[in-house]
């Protein structure tokens, strides 16, 4: 063979780079239709975003790429190969399988379909009108099944959700989600339980304290300087901005986060600043000799969410991170004169009640959420449900898991974009996020037994000279299920997350 | 020819439409860079604009245009297109044939170069060392001197400096501008003279008025909405944003204007302000059917600036736009109880003094500035200045033609970033903009007599009314020596201009 491995693989590597380019520079586009675009300008972005996202599909589906892997792949010498540089071939691969074998008109459709859906669903949610949005995301669904027909046969999984569930959490299967948001639907609902018996309940009146937009921005500050997000230094590599719905979006040198603040409700933008927070720090966190390469990615979205999760919730809620932070922030929330006492504060944002809307509940019902839009797409997919019976289906499981009526479909079935988006198989990351979690504060507590002390002293180095060393530094170099072994030493496991939840839950509530 | 004519010419349009969208992405990540990117990001940027240009000159210079031009241009019925039609053909050709006639590899030469270059010119500038930047400049200008050369060739122009100019200003020639130029010189020169031979001293202490930031983002919004640029309605098309260095930026739906508060010179945002957004409504005022067509554009370089100088100065910097704009903002710019009289404002923003910086030059000295710069790129290109003689003529000039010594070549030579960043042809552009701005002055004049009365009633509704019938309306269907007659009813003429400064500067000087 003339060709060497090398140049084919440096070859491969360019042209790869260009799409990780052109890929970040569609997310400063998008970011921007999120923060600054000028209301004006809406269909005339969109016109901005679906150019860009076709050259990009034209990029990544060039006949030359496949060349070049076949040539590798083929390759007498390709076992000389270090492992990152398999990974990168193996990565660059399944995108371009996956892209060239579904079809452009259909990858067209469904990017119509869904700009169409997203509109409609947002009238619909808008006027409680389900009727209306019915048609539209019938449409989206039918084109998606054929998607997910064409890459199961691709990824050869074992059913067409399978292959979109490996679209966000790679080799990832129905199966084994369902076997393990069991045992954690049973632990939560266990514990709800108890939280409900239980005799204290908690003051929540703080979380109603009215605080201007401009204390609150003080308090983000304050929140991303402790957690050593930098936004403001000259050689700052974050933002920090205001959108209609949180998100945190970049690469390497470049990731922004937003957030919503609410004057009456000011909690909303602390945990969202949180969050978005642990989003960014990993994708900070990434190993810069990868910069531009496959592996330079994160793990999974499963993944991505158990570095928020963790900001916001294990860490983010805890007694230990208030203890230094509450008074140096407590004058911005209540007036000066009024007391705000570390426990009050605690029990305050750590208040559980089951309710009809994902992104407001609590730690422990949060993930019932989840497990409920899991089963509804995995049967949707399955043509086990169809797409009239969903309201129904969707207020039957949240009145038997969560104990609530809906009493319209925009508080139900219509409450989020993702199916109007177009991202199914994309929910259950947000309760694995849950459990990874879980598994990495016992590792941590293992490895670092007072790394809760060093957080009520405000120092969070040990935490993320931990997520350093055993997450963001593997980036993309393995499938979720191996890098969770390979930094807990334990397969996915429900366990230690709920265990977290019981020894913090039975404090708060006195059980 | 089985082709038909009308599909051709639909194709062309809907092909050309994807390179003006891609651009308009492009000006967001580029406004993007000056404005909200964290400094980190730098060098990511770099890649990011690199790669989007690479694509727009792939996409530019796609076999499948010459053809589609082909096929039109030589079709039996070609003259059967209307003269929008033709004129998008044209400007659709013009650009295929420069793209295509310069060597890929010697464009992405000057891409570098220039970036070497203007990196280069930002250390010199701030260690006062041309030394530095002379062989950095060197190469940049003789990468350009050879794609004049090739460009010559396409245009057809006498000389390679004049196919330079005609990109910023078409079928405009040096000889031309040499001849206008002379006699603005004359005239200036001799109002100069009268100014400062004058008695009248004009108080310009107001303009050292310390003006907080906060103050001057209040100024500048009441002046857009005076302007009727939209920045904050619920359908804005505009933004106002800071920066370094103040620009404009857009298309269409979504233009963006950016200024620079300096606390210590309050003046400086306030006409910043009013000239970016003379800019803006240039471009947002082009007709709404040509979006996205190549007529659906502004018609030169020299006409934008005619837009920019006459919302900055003729109007900006009038009597009778502050007759009622000062009483609502001079509290933000003065002590409440302090005076500040129209007279003595309008003098001192309209105080004449040679100087040495452009950028900073009053109304009457600016074009001598400009003079200056097209004299000596004109030699260069000519070869009869060499790089290493560039300070010394420089100063000469400045010596002789302002009175002025420079003292280093940061004052000097090194003062702008065009040269830098490749812009050769670009100078003269704002000279011809102030005459622009003079002939439509007098015609505005002649049509509505009454224009002044409504300006210091704060009514701008006449210039806008008019300029978009004679100017926005007609985009670039156009070339700027047939749009200024169009427009006007004369040809490109000095004369107005130089009687608008006489009658102003005699007034405010009192010869």
């Amino acid at each position: 063979m003339s060709t060497s491995l090398r140049s084919s693989y440096k070859k491969l590597i360019t042209r790869n780079k260009e799409l990780i380019v052109l890929g970040s520079a569609q997310a400063i586009v998008h970011w921007d239709m999120e923060t600054m675009m000028p209301p004006k300008a809406v269909s005339m972005r969109s016109e901005q975003l679906a150019l860009l996202s076709s050259i990009n599909h034209k990029m990544s589906t060039a006949p030359a790429i496949g060349k070049l892997l076949s040539t590798i792949l083929k390759h007498p010498h390709y076992d000389t190969l270090n492992e990152v540089e398999k990974r990168n071939v193996h990565l660059i691969k399944k995108n371009y399988d996956e892209q060239t074998k579904l079809p452009t008109k259909l990858v067209a459709e469904i990017a119509k379909q869904q700009a169409i859906t997203v509109n409609t669903w947002k009238k619909a949610k808008a006027t409680q009108n389900y009727a209306l949005f019915k048609p539209e995301l019938e449409k989206l669904v039918a084109l998606n099944k054929q998607a997910a027909a064409i890459l199961m046969e691709v990824k050869q999984t074992k059913t067409p959700y399978d292959a979109l569930l490996d679209i966000y959490e790679p080799k990832m299967t129905a199966e084994e989600i369902a076997k393990i948001f069991a045992e954690l639907q049973r632990g939560l609902e266990k514990l709800l339980q108890k939280i409900e018996n239980a005799s204290t309940q908690p003051d929540t009146s703080v979380l109603r304290q009215s605080v201007p937009v401009e204390k609150q921005r003080e308090i983000a500050k304050a929140l991303v300087q402790t957690l050593d997000y930098d936004v403001s230094s000259p050689n700052a590599g974050g933002r920090i901005d205001e959108t209609e719905h949180p998100f945190s979006t970049g690469y390497y040198d470049d990731v922004r986060i937003t957030t919503h603040y609410h004057p009456d409700k000011w909690a909303s933008s602390v945990f969202s600043v949180l969050h978005e927070t642990g989003h960014a720090l990993y994708e900070q966190g990434l190993p810069q000799e990868w910069k531009y390469q496959p592996v330079g990615s994160p793990c999974s979205l499963g993944f991505h969410e158990s570095q928020s999760r963790l900001y916001e919730n294990i860490i983010g809620r805890s007694s230990e991170f208030w203890t230094s932070l509450l008074p140096k922030i407590k004058n911005l929330i209540v007036p000066t004169q009024a007391n705000l006492g570390l426990d009050k504060f605690i029990q305050a944002v750590n208040v559980v009640k089951p309710s009809k809307i994902r992104i407001e509940a609590d730690e422990v019902t949060y993930s019932l959420h989840v497990i409920i839009r899991f089963q509804i797409e995995r049967d949707l997919f399955a043509d086990k449900i169809s797409i009239n019976e969903l309201p129904a289906v969707w207020n039957q499981k949240y009145k038997e898991t969560l104990g609530v009526n809906i009493e319209n479909d925009s508080e139900g079935v219509m409450q989020d974009t993702h199916w109007a988006s177009g991202l199914y198989g994309y929910f259950p990351t947000y309760a694995l996020g849950n459990i990874y979690s879980g598994q990495i504060t016992a590792k941590i507590q293992q490895e670092k037994p007072s790394w809760r002390n060093e957080l009520a002293k405000g120092n969070l180095k040990p935490v993320k000279e931990w997520l350093t060393r055993n997450i963001y530094n593997y980036g993309n170099l393995y499938d979720p299920a191996d890098l969770i072994k390979k930094a807990t030493d334990k397969e996915l496991n429900v366990k230690p997350y709920l265990q977290y939840l019981q020894e913090k839950y039975s404090k708060l509530y006195a059980f």
